[in-house]
């Protein structure tokens, strides 16, 4: 009685963002703006900040063009890009319908990173044009963030892009998506007491998201060969052939993982397996609760759809998976891209780094495990959640020194003067929101 | 000696904010950010601003692309756009070295007009590839103000975007100086008891500024025959041929304006002139003293360049020189264009217009003049200053009014609807500015 009536909450709660995101969408009318940063003290001030003062760190700019990032928010700025092809889980909707998404992003980036990023919705979806919108847009921004595109366009996009440019590019859905992947299962096992080295990982869907966690998890110890692969045709093995052609990086993995040859569907991958990590197709019922009764002892599911995971985790749990998570945020273990981006640009920037390397990700995977098992870990917490401020200042401090480390910046900064920039500029955003809030400039819910 | 005095106060006051604008940018290392528009009670509200709650904005605008007007920030988010050829008086000075300018514009923008504004310095200066790079960034964007863009190519970016496009375009080196100076000469022309149907006027400088300010002055009723052109070869006439192939617009003018078929220099072009309107080379001494004493009794003296105009005021006077107006905020009588972009897309963007029409901008610039009248020009007044804030206000409701009146907008407001959006829109923005500076969340000057 009391089982059924929690599923029955849990459903309903899980509508009323729906509902809400409904009413209070059109009463803000967008959730991202610009502001000031700058006194305003009389008009005069814009002798300053304009014409004519202005022209004085122009022209220091076309001297030293590397001066750029000391004298307007450059350091700061970073493009959200997206040609919509590929948004949560509602498939290729375009850029206008995109926004809503990209905006959102931008708040993220804004209040738990203190990024000031700004959406770019693209009215184009060729790849080759998207690396050409990047590349001119390049002189305002000082970090690129790619976002929701289709794969397999969006590995050549990515690598391309980071080829080109000096300034950090991630696609979110890829090193994102992994990291945070990585993140929550490096403490989940430890709970069940297993290690990375000898798990065997059924990853369900086989795109950006997967194709990365598989690469990061073999960073930090997996071994490929027992990992299995599921696409939308079934489980990757090297009679694939088709692949060879249509996606090279998934025939990549047909060779490298499923060592068994398992072949046909998800529940034949899950079958026997310690872990799942599933970023497929939005649930309920995408990953059946008897397939979760096949899997081992002590089975671990990181279920990752949106909005609805692949499996609800009551019943995973009925159906004897030990540790549960999804990406929904009223449900604890949340494995959540926000845990990651926030904090992975913000060091970063205040790093002054050129790139954001794959042992950036790692580190910054390490880093949030850590901080959660300092907390205490339990089945229920295996990852910090979305408002544990302290967390992306650890996390951001580590990605800062290992760019230090790994030589890839603009100039130094050591530990001290990066875990302050760092923390400025987290707290300041947050402070001004909630000054903004208790002011009533930013309009209490009228609900 | 006191007039010496004078003088050399004037000469150092003029040097001041350059030296300021070096030590404070460094210092706030950029004067725009992003802001957070919403409510962020707890994490769960990030499930009603993003996922997943979010996809129910996107699916509504992927049914109704009109909606993304409602649901997002694009209602007021405006491209500040230029590939940076031609800015201020430092000319081609490319991208990242243009980046102070358009990010103080976006500070004017915010400050002035409510108005979301960000920068976007483009990395190609291809005309075509300027107009495809808008047109793929349009999806974000309710406006586009095109800035610091060389002539001519930037005719026909404009002609091409606003075509193409609906939502909002214009170049502020066009419209937004013309009519600013249209604003300032209409009051100008009142204190000296003189028609614009009647005065004669020699434009200094014939680049996009003065092009547009020709067009302007006589959709205000001047008379073409009676102005004179100078560009930096000298007089347009018909005697330009060079210009046919090379420049059709100012071929254009060359027919219609100088009928007195003046030719020669800047000195013959203000002879016998009652105003001269210069946009032309920084000064001083563009425009001499002794070409100026040439001129008609009461002459007008809009000298435009920046940083430094054509010929300090003080100079034209002594020369004998009436009224004099300069792009100076230090200087009684700012031509700035500051009056007129804030307002005239707050007023665009309120009225959800498809388009700045040159009606729009003709009727900004009465506004302008009248709000100055009815508080009592004079020669040292001809104009409102920055700082006036009801100013835009009734700037920005005239605009809105005329475009609805035109029918080019998506949707009806009426006239209290209008001014309600347009003061919110502009108090809340100074508001908040003055908020965090008195919180020291911006923090105060330190020199």
């Amino acid at each position: 009685m009391d089982k059924k009536k929690d599923v029955k909450n849990s459903l309903a709660n899980a509508e009323k963002p729906k509902e809400l995101a409904m009413q209070l969408h059109p009463f803000y009318k967008g959730k991202i703006g610009t502001a000031v940063k700058v006194p305003v003290r009389t008009i005069n001030d814009f002798s300053i900040w304009y014409t004519p003062g202005v022209a004085e760190p122009c022209k220091e700019i076309q001297r030293n063009k590397d001066s750029v990032f000391e004298l307007t928010s450059k350091w700061n700025f970073v493009a959200i890009v997206s040609d919509c092809s590929r948004v949560l889980g509602l498939g290729n909707i375009g850029p206008e319908a995109g926004l809503p998404v990209m905006e959102g992003k931008a708040l993220l980036f804004k209040y738990l990173g203190g990024v000031d990023a700004f959406p770019i919705c693209l009215k184009t979806q060729d790849p080759n044009e998207i690396i050409r919108a990047v590349n001119w847009l390049t002189p305002t921004f000082g970090g690129i963030n790619l976002e929701d595109i289709a794969s397999p366009k969006c590995y050549h996009i990515l690598k391309k892009l980071r080829d080109e440019l000096d300034i950090p590019v991630w696609h979110d859905d890829q090193q994102g998506t992994a990291l945070v992947t990585l993140a929550g299962l490096i403490n989940a096992l430890k709970i069940v007491n297993k290690k990375l080295e000898d798990v065997s990982i059924a990853l369900i869907g086989a795109g950006a998201a997967n194709i990365n966690v598989a690469k990061y998890l073999a960073f930090a110890g997996a071994k490929y060969e027992n990992m299995t692969l599921v696409d939308s045709k079934g489980v990757l093995h090297q009679g694939r052939k088709d692949l060879q052609e249509s996606y090279p990086m998934k025939w990549e993995l047909c060779m490298k993982t499923n060592k068994q040859g398992k072949t046909g569907a998800i529940a034949k991958a899950l079958k026997d397996t310690d872990v799942c990590i599933a970023y497929s197709k939005p649930g309920p019922g995408t990953i059946k609760k008897e397939w979760v009764s096949n899997m081992a002892d002590e089975a671990i599911i990181l279920a990752g759809a949106n909005p609805v995971p692949e499996i609800w985790p009551w019943e995973a749990k009925e159906a004897g998976a030990r540790i549960v998570a999804t990406g929904r945020s009223e449900i604890p273990n949340q494995i959540n891209n926000s845990l990651g981006f926030p904090a992975v640009f913000r060091g970063a920037l205040d790093a002054a780094a050129k790139k954001i390397t794959d042992e950036m990700c790692i580190t910054a995977a390490y880093a949030i495990a850590e901080y959660a098992e300092k907390k205490g870990i339990h089945e229920r917490y295996i990852i910090p959640a979305m408002d544990e401020t302290e967390m992306y200042i650890e996390e951001a401090v580590a990605v800062g020194l290992k760019a230090t480390e790994q030589g890839i910046t603009r100039h130094k900064v050591n530990k001290k003067e990066l875990r302050k920039k760092v923390s400025e500029n987290i707290k300041s955003s947050q402070e001004t929101t909630k000054l903004l809030m208790s002011r009533k400039i930013i309009k209490p819910f009228q609900h």
